[in-house]
């Protein structure tokens, strides 16, 4: 195990807040020079735009038709995180999220889902049809609703984040549609209060991007959005020098968790577990035949999107079949006891 | 929706017990005439023997030394279902599931796994080691332990059958370890005590075949083994005239739940969605696009193995997000109220 | 390298002629008693029907309307072969195929096609139409020609096998239009006349099948079918024993070639060019990594088809980059020049 | 058919010349200014780097151990090209390739190639070996050739470029070992002498970026390498005004070729032929489902490599199947006439 330093740890603590004007909202991971600089330890509040860029404003306005070309799925930031440093971890504890509007949205587009023909599985079979789906938010009874033909649904509200991202490696910039190493949109729903994300750092300052609220969302996201929603965003941020990982990490009072996006889906199975066997290895002291019959028997998986140009799974393991390890020097408890 | 016929309806309940004889067990899906006839409405008492064909008896036994080539996966039956007919379904409710030994089993077989190369995803890399971990059976207390090094590994017990089957279409007879549309070695943990399984009939009197009995195990079952054990076996089967599906499909008191076993992953993922689809618009009342946005918004997804030749994925929905229908006539109450 | 003994070397050569009857057609590899014994070192003449089982008869005979279900694919045989023991290998020489009729067909099946959602490529979209193409055959000229639209698309004629089989490993009896490790509907155009085909033997006697003649075909098969015809055939048999392979191989007189039928492409991709690199290391005397090496400068694929239960790809290395070996012991050679 | 004007025809031919100096190559796709601005119709004379940033200067140079971290892949370019706008096509015809070293190198890297665990097939076996293949250059003889062990590998020389390009769309700068939409590292043998490429302009200038010379590869290219080479590039570019296409597509004397470079191998196949029956319908006046027969009975494919992060597919049809059409206006046969 590695011994870590928090960078904060001789920092004191700090909030500041960004609100971004709608020409301030980023197209891509990566590219853009940073809105703000924060220290270590600081706490940040801001507002992410839902993923239709603010443009569908009412139940008739058609996405295809309203939302300009380009400008899918559009990010907060990015915020240069002081210290952070290419093979560092980069952590955002997540503090609150709240919808920032009474309605939410979701939609299927022609060309784009998890049972359609794509860009990708290009198949010469005639398009489903574009349709909206309108939600009523009700902040006070915690649900979204809508209408599916004479029925109403009525779904729990679980604000989480969509999009996560640092800049990526390799000096690559990528669409907002597209999750990676770098995070990005992942569309993993334990990305809500509470949770504690781990990124890798590429770049000088982290340059973190948040984005793409979601008020609800069943796994694989199968129709190609969830409920979509702008959101008021507070998180803490933190960096954990000397402590590369490869994939984003989560961890919450209950899991430990693990990603991979790519594709095929298995190659974004494979990646989730063997993270989750490398972690325990590394971190829980598990031997490795032994980390991979633990994930057998215990595993369990969020397979939280197959839409996006890169699949999305998430290896997940209860604390409680763990030993009484605090992975990352403790930084999960570290975050969330003085938010 | 279809107007439903139960077989049982006018056929008196029954209580029947098989215990297959070692040489009575089969390693194949089809291709073997039927060792007992049922009659719909019928309780079957039986059992199965574990995947290692029960040739590993104490913890230093090495599978691939002891377990004799061709004999993975024992399966019992087949059982004839008087009345089924290609083109029905036919409904197995699990009552009860008991460990028949104080022991169960997990072992590592290079090239077996889903972190491991394999036959199919054939790769020039050195293998992985063999690998037996030995668990304990608390049948008192309900749970399975093992030993990963220093540490005890204890888990909550949960009996399930691995392999639950019908004699498979177009005349095909498969390995025991192969799931597709006929069910087989799905490795589903929703298959125990309280569910009803409705699986596609394809030839006449279906061919129940039952086996592969797990105490426990993760999503993905990655090593290649569950917690393996022999099991008491007690269910109740009927037949739903007139009803045909492509794929099985479960039900317990809380889900509706459709099944895909085929790779790429995303094609099982795809079929199993795709069938809940079709469910919901068939039985529910939902036109097509609707039931997409209610699976992608409250839709829950098991990866339940990854490992076989084909992988299974399970598609769930809660029933409080369905209106009140009792999909297939009512089958699933109607065979847990009177057992 | 392993010293090998020839069946045949014993026995005297022998000429044997089967014309099945249509009820005596196969649906299904594996599952069937022979229909005749062959000595190692036997010519056989036989016949067998195209994919339709002849019952497409004239440009407006609709496959889905006059061919029966469950007879799709219609195979010739099985014949056992003499000495043929499980863990040695068949060799069948082609010595001719001739079209027996002068027509030909090509059709697009809704659902089945590597450009159209499938049973397993599980999409909402609607199905494209399906459609014939009447092949008109012209031995003199030795083309195929068909009318697209007002043109004419004339083809020059190269018949082969697209299914050879051996009955399948493990007890396993699997549909007609299944391609795996047995062999069975791989539609290789290379198995043709002067093509030498190695498979697998899983039981005694071999239990070799043939058919679904085409009379050409594109890389991939996309539209779901080839120009489908009923073929005159003649081959010669043989049986290398004590040398095992995995996956079929094939040699003409420029290349030895490997293959892999699986699924996704990626895994089809990967057995045909490890086992080339088996073989390679195996029979040529070449070191793993320069094995590897030399497929990847000088080795050709063939991606024969993307539309069965299983893909089919075949890695193909030229007899020019490799050392004089007569691999198999020079069955290849032997079988070809006392034809 | 869309009438389509040249860009170059009111313009005069204009040859230029770049040599990069090293500090000039670039690491990724998209992100830079153009390094020189070229009139339609220019010829290009210029150099590109081998894949090893030049760092591989003798045998015994390990790559790993010489070649700096981020380095991978060097692209010449961007190169402006007057008038072309988003939603045209850049048209570069390759008048000549010539090797600028008498060596030429491949290598295996561990966790990078088609017959190994790699960072998205992750898995838990040991790696390969890193090893190098020195290759010599024989230009006279028009070879290349290696030692495997103790016997020469010796291999016609074909040299061509791996890497061709135009900046990625939705403003994407993107690593130099990948392949996408935009073109990139395709490593397609078909772009060689009198090729032209027909590439997407996604921003102002198209900024096109060539690089990655090969000498010689086999289909596949599975150890991760070709036989790498630094080359001496003469080019003609030439802008087709408001003819967009999703990928790039390819002619040469013999065939039109279209590419789709994605995972998993299938969605990369499905893309090129779904690209190529939208040309034949859209330029070549088939209808749809007869294109798909076409591309059915001759269609022939490259699968050109099965190692980088996208995968790339060619699909080919022969002229001698098409009717006397000259697509993209005639582009390719105008601009190998006045080369």
């Amino acid at each position: 195990m590695v011994a870590l330093t928090f960078s904060s740890l001789y920092l004191s603590a700090q909030t500041v807040r960004y609100i971004p004007k709608h020409e301030e909202l980023k197209y891509t991971f990566g590219g853009h020079p940073p809105v703000m600089t924060l220290k270590p330890g600081a706490i940040l509040e801001t507002w992410t735009e839902d993923c239709y860029d603010g443009a569908v404003k009412k139940p008739t306005d058609i996405p295809s038709q309203v939302a300009p070309i380009g400008r899918d799925n559009p990010q907060t930031g990015p915020f240069f995180v002081e210290t952070a440093k290419p093979g560092d971890v980069l952590a955002v504890h997540i503090i609150d999220l709240e919808p920032s509007r009474d309605y939410a949205i979701s939609s299927a587009y022609p060309g784009f889902g998890a049972l359609t023909t794509t860009d990708y599985t290009a198949l010469l079979n005639p398009l489903l049809p574009e349709k909206v789906w309108w939600y009523k938010v009700d902040k006070k009874k915690g649900t979204v609703s809508t209408k599916l033909g004479e029925r109403t649904l009525e779904i729990p509200m679980s604000p989480f984040l969509g999009c996560i991202a640092t800049a990526p490696q390799r000096g690559e910039v990528r669409w907002t549609v597209t999750p990676e190493a770098y995070g990005g949109n992942m569309d993993i729903y334990s990305i809500k209060k509470g949770a504690t994300v781990y990124l890798p750092v590429q770049v000088d300052g982290a340059l973190l991007q948040l984005g793409d609220g979601h008020l609800a969302q069943g796994e694989g996201e199968i129709v190609g959005t969830a409920v979509e929603s702008a959101l008021h965003v507070k998180v803490k941020v933190d960096v954990i020098k000397g402590k590369a990982i490869g994939w984003p990490r989560i961890e919450n009072d209950e899991y430990i968790m693990t990603t991979g996006s790519y594709r095929p889906l298995e190659d974004a199975f494979r990646i989730a577990y063997k993270e989750m066997v490398l972690w325990l290895t590394d971190e829980f002291g598990f031997e490795q035949m032994d980390a991979y019959q633990l994930c057998s028997q215990v595993g369990e998986v969020d397979v939280v999107q197959v839409v996006d140009p890169n699949y999305t799974v998430v290896a997940k393991i209860s604390r409680k079949y763990l030993p009484n390890v605090k992975p990352f020097g403790g930084m999960h408890e570290k975050m969330k006891s003085n938010k």
